[in-house]
């Protein structure tokens, strides 16, 4: 599966691919600031100073560039996922890794992942999908680790479902406080979070 | 602290308030869908089949019906929170009840929760100070009741503050899938989600 729509056009250069992906951050921190709806085309050609045709020459409409900064989020927290499954471990120590990993990219990305969890209604049809199938394969891998903490007789027997959709919200959630430059780091914040929800579901 | 901005005219009719209610109810539905900014007043007034000034004798300014919908949430949530103050009992079982008055909102009042989570930068001046100050509110009774616990040994040394913004995220996050009608109901959700965090949480 692409990552991006972009990576449709093959033969793009590394200098476009990385205009591109200015242009993805600029626009992002535009659309958390006055939301997607509010934004036209015209004040992100202003933003990103380029003229209509160029803007287009990088993006190919507001929906997509929109699409593009879901995918920066996800492609992120996927690349976190991969290294957690790499670097092995417990299930709890797999979790507390994957809550590290999220809060990293909270941290590093706040104004793509405003975006992503405001806006993500507004993406239609394929890119709707797309989101749709890409979060829930995240969510597998967080209810994977639960499932194989609940086999090893490491965690008590809750439903992985719902208790995947608890630790997302407790890591989630920390994008409307956990800033750059702010007095927590995320791993300040991982370590205590990790305390609470792994002892939170351990077997008796 | 008047609860909405309308409750500085007390001579308003219990009709009144009753039909200016359902106007906040309505464009709640309406902001959830399309989002706040994307709404104007012709659209407001349509929905709500009124007039403009038939709207203006409810409704100061878009704005102001932004702010009661975030009253209308405050007021259920710290409503809540009297009943859970009011009912007693340890610390564990006020933050289980807490829990539970919390998800109940969230399940009853959709449309007004994803407004308030998604469009409080919205307000401006008196107004965004006023729903500042009543999330803290709510807040400092979560930090309460942790301290409580803290200070009776039957929770562990942990930050209430940060352990109320974990508390906080794993609740308030149902917002993305708790729906009226849906397979699980606020119940079914809180006795889970207070067990892991109780646990996760408790003295040693």
């Amino acid at each position: 599966m692409p990552a991006t729509d972009a990576s449709d056009e093959p033969r793009r250069s590394a200098k476009w691919v990385a205009r591109r992906e200015a242009i993805v951050d600029t626009s992002a921190h535009v659309f958390a600031q006055q939301g997607y709806h509010a934004t036209g085309i015209v004040e992100l050609c202003q933003v990103n100073g380029l003229g209509k045709g160029a803007f287009y020459h990088y993006i190919g409409s507001k929906e997509e560039l929109l699409a593009a900064i879901h995918d920066r989020v996800m492609d992120e927290v996927m690349l976190g996922s991969d290294r957690v499954a790499e670097a092995g471990g417990s299930p709890s120590e797999q979790l507390a890794m994957l809550g590290d990993e999220l809060l990293d990219v909270i941290h590093r990305y706040p104004d793509h992942v405003w975006v992503f969890l405001h806006e993500f209604p507004a993406l239609t049809a394929e890119r709707a999908d797309r989101f749709r199938v890409r979060r829930r394969a995240y969510e597998r891998r967080v209810e994977a680790v639960l499932q194989a903490g609940i086999d090893a007789g490491e965690f008590r027997d809750v439903d992985p479902r719902l208790t995947a959709r608890a630790w997302l919200g407790m890591h989630n959630y920390t994008y409307l406080w956990l800033k750059p430059g702010g007095r927590l780091s995320a791993r300040d914040i991982a370590k205590p979070f990790a305390d609470i929800f792994i002892r939170g579901i351990a077997a008796d």
